[in-house]
């Protein structure tokens, strides 16, 4: 049975582990300071047109998310979210664990925009509240809509104003670069935001985040918050070499486009059809909305989450790609959907 | 050069990589409720002699040590630990950073002794001070020294008596089984300590550990805390498949025997040449005590680390080896010594 | 120029005072340990009706909420609140600060209802998400209504039925037991809750709330958290003694019923006038709705606050009363009130 | 039974009582905002020499602790405290609580010394331990010695080099200015640390430290500190009101002097019986060396607290003196002393 449940299901692409498997006996530098992991800053900042952004590979999304947030807010700092953000809902408090709140904006479509967080700044008016103090976005955003560079252009600009850093999770980057609706390149997100991470775990690797802080007076000390957090790997070169296989070409852009060519085929399919979507689907997460009573034949078949019931008889589910996922997979859901539609 | 700087220079052991490329394009469940973890666990079990022990596979040490400690004590609870302990001295505050006091008492050899907990225990006498509740011990221990099953048992009455959990970290344990002065089994272990880990990333994994739950009233949600601190990897089974491979035979103990005969052969040139220890070596980590003048000229060949100057024109230095170690290294060493030692 | 801004602008009723002076110069001893404390406690538990709650005197509310949530939670563990309340809104994330996260339900005129309650623990299905543990509720809410004893019965029902402990905020249970709404008593409370404070700084104290732990497995302990935020008073018989004076006899209620009487005056006065309210007026907090014209007028004369714009040239104010509160000046109020409104 | 077990067991001084009456039914604004509140500040600052300084009243030294702890170091930093520190014993792991690692030096007699500081320092040498950012020192320490001016530059020199903030803590400090030792005014200490508190809880006052932030980068928001961590008192003006009292002419001074007269009397007899001190007795504590056999019958006439057995059939008690210490019991213990000890 194949699965369309998430975008983690398989190990690393198989020229990552090749990189993995090729370097395995060398005597490496522990704690993230080998050549390999030099290489790979190396190749990103190339690419980030920063050759001064600080880089840390850090092993996963919750824990760069917590790692990110504790080091730059101060004890009384909150950080502004989408009701819908990976911060908020999915990571069983490990930001207020910290210490900090996460404020709420309302999703739209999985977006924040620039209204939202001022009235919420606004809001938050003296000591007896938390101060609001970074925004985080994530792109592709939880229901696997993309930001457009305006859009991000306009909450840096309110940031600027309200004395706000902004933080973009980009745990599913890759796939949201490769979208038809993006037009922002890695160089245009390190201008515009503060700090931000580039996901390999959902893009190729076994496991793995490259953090990237552009802020200056973020930089000092990183490490120390990385190894308090227990994210400073003592074999820190197994994310370095991931990581230099990744961006030594252009593999990170192709892993992310073959995904949303998988999810493209499955979302034109849906649509032919006549099937709504919670949100546009342009990137690797499709929400589209199902017949309560066709769920069951469908999980026969292939495995994939149901995200929320409608109430009208219909629920919206979730189907995911990834680098892994065949054409011959994705030909055969495709065609269940057809069989079963087609008028 | 070859280095004996410390047990976490290369990558995994090749049955172990072997595995995670033959399981590579299978699709497994995410969060570690994968079949091969799965697997894993029942060998763990079989060796604890307990199947009701939880056992959860956690990316790294210092994480490990910081989900069991701010896990299962209460906020105004401490955890007692050698001064050399790794808690105490080089997770850069992590405990503390969960809002937990390390309560320190004078190592003896690495060691913690019954004495030295009772103590500390009465003199925490009321609620101005904190609460000791658990105490904390290494196997091997920070000096490369191992625990006799005696001195544990001896721990773990004191602990009944005085109400306190014990908790074994065992990043280098495989070492520590494998050394001539070991009496202790796996399932030893499992039944006087409360909860343990099995060190994977130090013994021939690429990162992970094996931390086993054995006492019932700990283990209820034990993974929301994984998850909250960002220790719940979305591909588990990266973790799953290394523990499965070393532990599906007898691979984990091979290893631990290979890195102690290396580190022995070094250890008995050293003792031949008339040198004193910092500590007896009895596992993978030797800390000799060298002349200052020498340690340059050896410097240029072997790279290793100095642990502390003795004040007297002589310098305890630290060798590690590990499962990938190799005997022409430790011959090149042996005989280097030898060259400049020998009357 | 009077203030109707809250009710903690004046000192303590002189016969806390008094008390105060009396034992000024006697030697109590230290921590609470004391017999003013002692004998403070005892006429609690009696009007409690449980010889066997845990009181403890906690110099102010959000200290008493923060050491309440923090000790009774596990660190994965959140608390429901309204989306209202204090602990939400008004303490600079002093609840997030200790780790936890506030889970919010929509207010019901600042109530929480069990419908809402059940559907947030729904939510809450798995261990990438918070474990909602405990329902934080105050009485009288932040817009001043009170809840009836059938209301919080159904909260109990559904903690029981859910594991979840219960906990009520009563920094103004004074106004809210003397509310006409009100039919709870004491012992209710201590039935019905696992846990509740009294306090005592809005209602005729310097400072001080009385914390009373009903359920018996809370119990153990808590003065060590007491301590470790910094609330155990080295001369807690400060705060024995004032509770001394307010429960001897009956000064606590008759505090909470002089504040009411003069609130009351007001609201029926508002009332007469034709005035609406943002929430019913039934304690010592008034919500009504005044034309925005005409609040620079008021705010000449009298001291208040603005709660909200309604969008319509029109706000609600907030008018608080205490047991300082004069007739005088809710006399000058009304007739102010009146001249301008009255047809 | 006179009681010499500590300096928190009267109320606040009759002049500090007074005007707490005298302004009782005054409407004050609420949260220090209160014009008693600002007066106190001027004061202070008067005597400070430093118009600019920013002086928060907080209700103990626990909370001030860990607010000045907590709001000024960064998560990964620590603060280096003696041994015997408070916040290192007896304050339940406050800091610890707030995320911070305690480093200890030994003390010296109470004391911290340069040369050991600097010792901490180097000994956290990279990002695998935590970074030394503050030291906290007492005056007076918690054995009764107190600072010269000298000692304080030198360690502020230090703390200049290392890049460490200087905390003073001076719940005592009425009774360390005061000293026959002490060569320290009020505007020295502002000079020569970063963030310092006056003790009113110790030192006639029912409860309030205030706290004195001199460093320019430490002011911005630290109200939202002081109100998260639950001390920013909703009737601020109590503590405002008291150190008015205190600081409006010298009684804050008269009363140090009282303790340390007191406790001097107490000091001579013993020392013209030949008896040794724990350390220098030079202001209101005292710790001399008494025979066992005699405990038990001084404990019958007099409370007072036993520090430490020597272990040769003598124990360290402790006696303290404050500004409500009788003559009339310290001639009576002077009497009692001698009568037993006289040849």
């Amino acid at each position: 049975m194949y699965s369309f449940m998430n975008d983690y299901s398989e190990g690393a692409h198989p020229k990552v582990l090749e990189l993995l498997m090729k370097s395995n006996l060398e005597q490496n530098a522990g704690y993230g300071e080998d050549t390999h992991t030099a290489k790979a800053k190396e190749y990103i900042k190339k690419l980030l047109g920063n050759e001064k952004a600080d880089i840390h590979f850090i092993p996963g999304g919750t824990q760069t998310n917590l790692i990110v947030i504790s080091s730059f807010l101060r004890p009384y700092e909150g950080v502004i979210a989408a009701d819908t953000g990976h911060i908020n809902v999915h990571e069983t408090g490990a930001i207020e664990a910290t210490g900090h709140k996460v404020i709420t904006v309302p999703n739209r479509e999985g977006k924040v925009i620039p209204e939202d967080i001022l009235e919420a700044v606004r809001f938050h008016s003296d000591e007896h509240m938390v101060k609001p103090a970074m925004v985080y976005i994530s792109d592709s955003t939880e229901l696997g809509t993309v930001y457009t560079k305006e859009e991000i252009y306009k909450i840096r600009q309110l940031c600027n104003r309200e004395g706000l850093l902004l933080f973009l999770d980009g745990a599913r980057l890759g796939s949201a670069l490769a979208s038809r609706e993006n037009d922002l390149e890695l160089s245009d997100i390190a201008e515009l935001t503060d700090v931000f991470y580039i996901g390999g775990t959902k893009n190729g690797a076994l496991l793995g985040e490259a953090l990237v802080i552009v802020k200056e007076e973020l930089k000092a000390n990183f490490r120390y918050l990385i190894k308090q957090r227990g994210a400073l790997m003592a074999k820190g070169f197994v994310a370095g070499i991931q990581f230099e296989a990744l961006f030594s070409d252009s593999l990170f852009y192709e892993l992310g486009e073959h995904a949303n060519e998988m999810a493209g085929r499955i979302g034109d399919t849906l649509k032919s059809l006549g099937m709504e979507f919670l949100a546009p689907p342009v990137s690797n997460q499709l929400f589209p909305i199902l017949p309560d009573e066709f769920l069951e034949e469908l999980q026969e078949e292939f495995l994939f989450s149901v995200q929320k019931s409608m109430g009208n008889g219909e629920s919206a589910v979730r189907f995911v790609t990834s680098w892994a996922t065949t054409p011959a997979s994705v030909e055969a859901l495709c065609e269940f959907l057809k069989k079963r539609f087609k008028k």
